[in-house]
């Protein structure tokens, strides 16, 4: 097999090897994202309906599974293709890191492909747990937003209808990721070495997930969401898969996807503005005839 | 974009720069940190009055918020200003590390209003949050000290009045938090390298909200407190926000302001006294004609 | 006794050298991560039975515990033997990264020694604990599964007697844990350096423990399993230990070995197909007469 | 006062200089991992008895505030003593890797009075809770062991007064903690690069606490116990504190004292026995006339 391998060396050095990266690392993100909330709904002893799944010590579970979650997909896929895994990521990156536009698109399908098998073996792990908590809620599959909010998102009920709160809350989120990323891969700042920036990667979203994860469970990824979402779909969960209709809300389905592309992009401008454009400043060679205080910088700080 | 900023590089390559960066590195951490009391809350489902908000497991998201809230507001400034993010920081600096006195007030103002600007944005994405928490309560905003408590500190009941309770609370949690920052920072010593220091001192100050949090909400931290206090006496907490009264406490604000100030410095003093001086005196050349028997010094541990 | 081990040198240079250090390094796992379980169960006041062990907060205690077990296992064994302390492991090795066939069954059997070796001690420490335990229930210690969970594995009640649910979970989560494990030491990708792989290859565990832990307890490990299963059985724990028949199961003991198995191998397929072949394309010279554009790679991602 | 102390160099180069840190790390230590105790039982809402005190939210409050106690006292007095912190850690020290005699008991008492210290601070601080939390309890001082917890440690009831219990329990705790200790930084084994040793040490501590800690308070360190259980009976826990006498234990106070001190040196010698000497061997230069073939070690796992 190594040997046939080989011989398809060319595709595997180009494209062909990132998006099988992206996939493979949208694949783990998801794999381990979603699986850590069916321990909170339908895992542990004393889960249960949504109402008191998403309980603190249960919170931390989720936070803890979709934080590790960003750390071993960008492990994964780091050294291939970056580690996007997250098309708003791909976005910013094209509008503000020269990431080829030509590629854009070929990441973010299989980033998209990545989260749906990812689901799907999600939903194969958990369908005896899954299929045992609606018998005893006496819901069938496409009335059980609590199963369904294993593999995608939903707005809480205080936003009563409002589709301005979640797609608010899912632009700051993404801002604030792409922001950390941005500041945490700036060798030109304070970036971690050791190739420990995966680990730090991961903890911004276990942080985003501590801070505004609840308003509308924390895509900040239009893949993590739409990518189960369809796979939810296939499965049988019906409208409030798609398009995310259900008691308070109606096609909820654009908003984790329009919110992280918008979001994404700001986070990223506000680094160049704040931060980018001093650093920069900073490091480039003076101006000839002008003199420059050298200004103190704890790279250990 | 770029030339225009380009043409601003004088601007940006002196304290106007660090400026931006103190602004931005304290609005990341009161946006973070705000956010995950926010989450215990009025945020998840089973969040609920004050009394019951500050359970374990809530507490323990909100140490995880504050203390990745600094991990992130260090790394995101650390490269330009250093990451005081933080008044008493800054002083304890200007006190015992040669930082210019000069760049005190400027640093703090930068800090201020960070954190005033982050709290306007944690209150626009948690308004129908707080709102829904309110109604359910049947309080109007001015008598809801547990949504006050989103944004700034209070002291536990049980100092039953007593000023002096908070302030011993802070001026220890401030000189541990400078006492440790200096000890993570000082290169004679064990300091973390690979640009680790920013993850570790996140970590102390998620050690010190599982140490001393309860007792007055471990601001810490002058612009930490009074920034979003001042956002919420303009957003509508009144009295609660400014001075700081409700039904066990008056005129609160100038703890949170002063206790962090006196501390740091207390901090600041103690590490040189018992640590600074030593490991300068090890590493200084001996003084001529006197020999010194080289301790063993574990750098590894 | 220095010069007498010093005598024995050729031997501890060798296999036997190895096999002492999967011993330590399996006991130290299963020591940590049993008794964590221990704590959950009859440790902390609020323990009780399994029904209620296994709420959110204990969850994290075991997950905490289990993935801080592999840390300090890796570490102690790690300059030694690679800290395999893993059946599933060590086969994924010789499969796909030439370690010697030849170790396989010494490697394996040293594993297992160390896990019975390390229940028997997690008995003695917690024996006054247990019996308490059983006394309060009113059980005999073999029909009690609560005290059994400890030491072992058993599947949730929802697989409702099936084989394949649990066996599938095993297979999955041991495939998850081998392909990061892969991807963790593959220097050609974003290894972690600083000696932090043993760090991370313990969050690995910790996170399949908060993603497919309630399934089937994640053994993912033959020994973890098998070792202490084995010491129950001399323990008193009867038919619930050896052939693990109790209430809504029977004859479990093979699953938590043949699945890691499987899972393992699947895991290092998995990696090498998706990523290890392309990094190993990229990293390899260029065919003579053939022109490579080199793809950007992200060291620090 | 920098010239002051400059005058007094020659003190604090040697033992004077080690003792100032050993003191200091300790105390930091105490101050901590004391006050995460008094956050469980007297500091949040919803804390009360003892009994509901130890539930599992509130141990992994207590467990990540003891770890990162470690780990900020490790760091503190790192570069100046090896930041032992610990007589048992000292004593292993001694037996095992040449640290002169001599300074074993001027270490020692570095340490305990800075438990003693920090645990008069501590209580500084907490007094209003503690007091508050005894009226409500209608108990005097000396009555409450529920507020000495917070001090120093005691068994579990299930001991049912058995001494051989809690100090088995000690003895393999702190054999735990030498052992990996050992581990961790024996640079020709898997040592973690990057001064991040004292990270990882402390993370020990976190894990013994959520493996072995609620079988008798994981002191493993009689500094930890012994010096704030002096505090305690100066301030007033009477009998309860010493001689460690209620109702279900007599005379308990030497318990954390010598189940450490033997832990220790019984964990040094097996990481030498397993480890160490197979370490050793394999660094070793050949012997003359004999062949070694070099085993793969993989320092990066």
């Amino acid at each position: 097999m190594a040997e046939r391998l080989q011989r398809r060396r060319g595709y595997r050095e180009g494209l062909g090897g990132e998006m099988l990266a992206e996939f493979l690392g949208t694949f783990v993100l998801i794999l381990l994202g979603c699986a850590s909330v069916a321990v909170a709904i339908v895992g542990l002893s004393g889960s249960g309906r949504q109402a008191d799944a998403f309980g603190p010590a249960n919170w931390l579970i989720i936070a803890f599974g979709w934080g590790f979650a960003v750390v071993f997909g960008v492990y994964v896929a780091g050294g291939i293709s970056g580690a996007h895994i997250n098309p708003a990521v791909t976005l910013a990156f094209a509008v503000r890191r020269a990431f080829p536009w030509a590629k854009v698109g070929p990441y973010m399908l299989a980033q998209l492909v990545g989260a749906f098998v990812a689901a799907a073996l999600v939903n194969a792990v958990y369908n005896w747990a899954i299929n045992a908590f609606n018998v005893k809620a006496g819901l069938a599959r496409d009335q059980s937003l609590d199963t369904f909010a294993i593999f995608a998102t939903f707005p809480a009920k205080y936003f009563d209808g409002s589709w301005w709160g979640p797609l608010l809350d899912q632009i700051v989120g993404t801002a604030v990721l792409v922001l950390l990323i941005f500041a945490l891969i700036d060798t030109r700042n304070t970036a971690p070495a050791a190739n420990l920036g995966p680990f730090l990667i991961g903890m911004v979203v276990l942080t985003i997930g501590v801070t505004f994860g609840p308003n509308a469970g924390y895509a900040i990824n239009p893949a993590r969401d739409f990518g189960p979402r369809l796979w939810t779909f296939v499965a049988g969960w019906g409208d409030i898969a798609l398009p995310g209709t259900y008691q308070w809300f109606s096609n909820y389905f654009w908003i984790p996807i329009v919110g992280p592309l918008v979001g994404g992009v700001i986070g990223a401008v506000v680094y160049d503005l704040f931060i980018g454009h001093v650093v920069a400043a900073r490091t480039a060679p003076p101006e000839p005839g002008r003199t420059t205080e050298e200004p103190p910088r704890d790279t250990d700080r």
